[in-house]
């Protein structure tokens, strides 16, 4: 399984438009491509405008090919581009160690 | 539940010995912690060179006081600090949303 860590600022004064947006996009739209296995979307603390989005996929592919070149992805960047208040950092990971 | 998100960037070509000694680090030295309630410890695909971890806490200042001020964050320091190639970017973040 591979992690994506999608770092997202978006413009002050938009946290719950944005809130609604990226639950939709994710629940809605990525959720319904292939090798998708979960998610977790994280708020800041200290940068109320940063989040950090978490999605687990099957393999490296299912993300950066099956997904970036479907029209999911116009879709998705379609609900929360227009928040975003610089492009998203966007790198993937593997799992080298976690608790019990 | 609070999540620390710690964005690590360590010399290359220490991979190895990075991997145990963060593994190291966080189960015999922070899991002890106050509010410790699990972690992930991510290595990067793009960029092997770095790592996220995610530690789980109780609330905020189980890390920011409890930890922090404690003997076992010099501990933790001396065991990873030797491969930092920069100081370490920290956030705490909330969950917004996950899936079920």
């Amino acid at each position: 399984m591979i992690l994506e860590l999608a770092d997202i600022r978006i413009h002050p004064g938009q946290n719950a438009a944005f809130d609604a947006a990226i639950v939709h996009g994710v629940r809605d739209v990525i959720s319904l491509s292939k090798g998708f296995q979960g998610f977790k979307i994280n708020q800041g603390i200290e940068n109320p405008e940063r989040y950090v989005l978490q999605i687990f996929w099957e393999t490296l592919e299912n993300h950066t090919v099956d997904f970036r070149q479907s029209e999911a992805f116009t879709q998705w960047r379609a609900i929360v581009g227009p928040f975003f208040a610089t492009a998203p950092v966007v790198e993937h990971f593997e799992l080298l160690a976690k608790s019990d």
